[in-house]
C-alpha cells in the first residue's frame, strides 16, 4: 500500500484540561500487516471519557499511554489488508485500533461488526462499549428491582442515555441528571425518561426530592463531585451506587472531590462499588443480541453526536468535558 | 422505692466536641414500674463513638435523642423491681437503658445476661454491640476469605479489637491502625495482630505497603478521614471496605472530609459498603455464643478500660475522641 498515515502521538501528560499540544500529530507510511495481522482503515473513532485517564501516569485498569505512543482510541474501520486467518479485507471491525487513519492489529480486543443489524455508529455507542458498560453496570452492579427509583448522571452522554432507557425497560422510574434544556429535554421527550434535572440551573437535592418521592434505588455516577453528593443525601436503605466514572473531576489540578455525604452509606446500609465494562468481555456478544433486539422493538434508541474531521480529534475530544455533546461523541474519519 | 435517681439529660446540640454543658445533669425519684415494666440499677454505662451521631439533629438509621431527654446509652443493669413478666428481680440486664443511675423499661431492646459465663463488662464489650458490630461487619459485609489481609482502624478500640482477631481466626492476615505505641503494642502482643500501624508517627501508606504486600482485601473502617484515603490507595481488585464509623469526622465543625481516592473503587472494582448493627438483632444470640466459644477457648481476648463515677459521664464520653481508651470504654456506676 502506498499513502500516508496520520496519527495523534501522545506528546506530554496533561495538567488539567487537555490542549491540542499534549498530542503531535505526525505521519507514517500506510502499515503492511505482518503474519497474523490486518490493517483496517479507520471509518470512525470513539471519544471517551476514559481516555483522559489513559493519559495520566499512575497504576490504574490499564496501563497509561505511553509518551510518544499512538493515543488508544477505541474505532471501527474496515480491513484493507490482511495476513491474519480470522480477518477478511471488506469486513468492518471495532476495537482499540488508536487515534489514527489507519491501523495494523493481531485482533487483540477487536470484534467484528455486521453492518446489516445497524447504522455503523451506533456499534460505537449503544451496541459498544458505552453500551455494554451501561448494561452491565446497571443490570449486574446496579441491580435495579421492577418499581425502584434509578437515578443517572451524564444522563444525555453514551453511557447514561443508555442506563436509563435500561432502567425503564426493566420496569424502574429513570431520572436523569444532566446540563441544560435541551439535554434535558432529549433524556425525557426522545428517550422517555420520567424526569430530567438540569444540574446548571437547579438545586439538585430539591429536584431530587420532587421527582424521587420514594427516595433513589439505584444510582449509576459518570460525573462524581457536587452531584454525587446531592444524590448521597437522597438514597434509601439498601441503596446501589455504581462507580462508573467522574468526568467533574478527571481534569483537576488538585485532589479529586471525595464525597462528603459518603456516610449517608452507612446511614442507609448502602453499597457503592466500582465497575470496569472490559470484566465483562465474555458477556458482550449476548448483550449485544439483547440490545439489539430492544432497538429493533423501539425500546431503546441511540443517538450519536458524529463530528468530521481527522484533524479535529483534539479540540473534539475536548467537548465530552465541555458537556458539548449528546449521545455518543464519535469522529467520523472517513467514508467506508 | 425511695432515692434519687441521677440522669444525664441533652441539654444542647454540640457544635464540634461536645462539652459538659451539652448535658445537664438532673435529679429524679427512682422510677416505679408500670404495668409489664421492670426498673433496673445501672452498674456499667457503654460509651460508644455512636453517642456522638444520636446527639446530631437529621435523618439517620435512628431519631436523634431530644433536648431535654436522657442521654441514649446502652447500659448493663440489675433488675430491683418488675411488672413485667419476663424480668425478674435480680436478673441481669444490656440494652438502651440511657446514661443515668436507674431506669424503667418496657425490655425493648434489652437483653438478659448471664453472669457465669463472663465477667459483666465483657457483655458491653465483646460480648455486647460493639462485638456484634465487628463480627457481623467483618463477616456479612467485609466477607474475608483464607489468607487475604484485612486491615482495620481503630484497632485497639471495642470493635476494632474484635475485628482483627476474628480476621485472625478465619485464617486472614490482620492490620491494625490506631494512634500510638501503646495501643500499636496491645494490638500485636496482646491480640495476636501480624502488624500494627501507628497513625501518629508513621507514614501510613508507605507502612501499609510494608505490612501488606498482596494489598488490602478487605478494610474495616471506624476512622474515615486521611486513613481511609490512605487505604484506598493499597486496596486490590474486588477488595471490599466496610463503613461502620468515621471516628475523626464526628466533632467537625466543618463538612466530612470525602474519601479523595473513592476512584480507587472503580479502578479495582472495589466497594464500599455500610453497615448498622441493629439489622443482625436476630443473629446476636448465636453470635455471642460462637464468640463465647473463640473467647473459652483463648482465640478472643477482651479488655475493657472502665472509668468510675457516674459524674465523670460527659468527660469518659470524651476519652473516644481523644483516643485516650485501649479497648471497650465503660463508665463504672455502681457494684452489683
Amino acid at each position: 500500500m502506498s499513502g500516508v498515515n496520520h496519527q495523534f502521538r501522545l506528546a506530554a501528560r496533561p495538567v488539567g484540561m487537555p490542549k491540542r499540544d499534549d498530542w503531535k500529530c505526525t505521519e507514517s507510511p500506510i502499515p503492511e500487516p505482518r503474519d497474523g495481522e490486518f490493517v483496517a482503515k479507520i471509518l470512525y473513532i470513539s471519544l471517551d471519557p476514559a481516555m483522559r485517564g489513559w493519559m495520566r501516569e499512575g497504576k490504574s485498569y490499564i496501563p497509561p499511554v505511553a509518551i510518544g505512543d499512538v493515543m488508544r482510541a477505541l474505532a471501527l474501520g474496515r480491513v484493507i489488508a490482511s495476513k491474519a486467518a480470522s480477518f477478511s479485507v471488506g469486513e468492518y471491525v471495532y476495537g482499540p485500533l488508536g487515534m489514527q487513519e489507519y491501523a495494523a492489529s493481531n485482533g487483540a480486543g477487536v470484534s467484528k461488526v455486521d453492518p446489516t443489524l445497524a447504522p455503523l455508529p451506533v456499534f460505537l455507542g449503544t451496541l459498544g462499549m458505552p453500551g455494554m458498560t451501561a448494561y452491565f453496570g446497571l443490570l449486574d452492579v446496579g441491580r435495579p428491582q421492577p418499581g425502584e427509583t434509578v437515578v443517572v448522571s451524564g444522563a444525555a452522554g453514551a453511557v447514561g442515555s443508555v442506563v436509563g432507557q435500561i432502567a425503564k425497560i426493566k420496569g424502574c422510574t429513570a431520572v436523569g441528571i444532566a446540563g441544560g434544556k435541551e439535554k434535558c429535554e432529549f433524556v425525557t421527550k426522545t428517550l422517555g425518561f420520567d424526569a430530567a434535572i438540569d444540574y446548571k440551573s437547579e438545586d439538585v437535592v430539591k429536584s431530587l426530592k420532587q421527582h424521587c418521592p420514594k427516595g433513589i434505588q439505584v444510582y449509576f455516577d459518570n460525573v462524581g463531585g457536587e452531584i454525587l453528593d446531592a444524590v448521597l443525601t437522597q438514597i434509601t436503605r439498601g441503596a446501589r451506587i455504581v462507580v462508573c466514572g467522574a468526568i467533574s473531576q478527571y481534569n483537576n489540578t488538585g485532589p479529586v472531590r471525595g464525597p462528603s455525604n459518603y456516610l449517608s452509606l452507612l446511614v442507609n446500609r448502602a453499597s457503592m462499588t466500582g465497575m470496569v465494562v472490559i470484566d465483562y468481555a465474555d458477556r458482550f456478544a449476548s448483550a449485544a443480541r439483547e440490545m439489539a433486539g430492544w432497538m429493533a422493538a423501539g425500546k431503546l434508541k441511540s443517538r450519536e453526536h458524529i463530528v468530521k474531521g481527522f484533524d479535529t480529534c483534539p479540540e473534539t475530544f475536548l467537548k465530552l468535558f465541555r458537556g458539548e455533546n449528546i449521545g455518543k461523541l464519535l469522529l467520523k474519519v472517513a467514508d467506508a
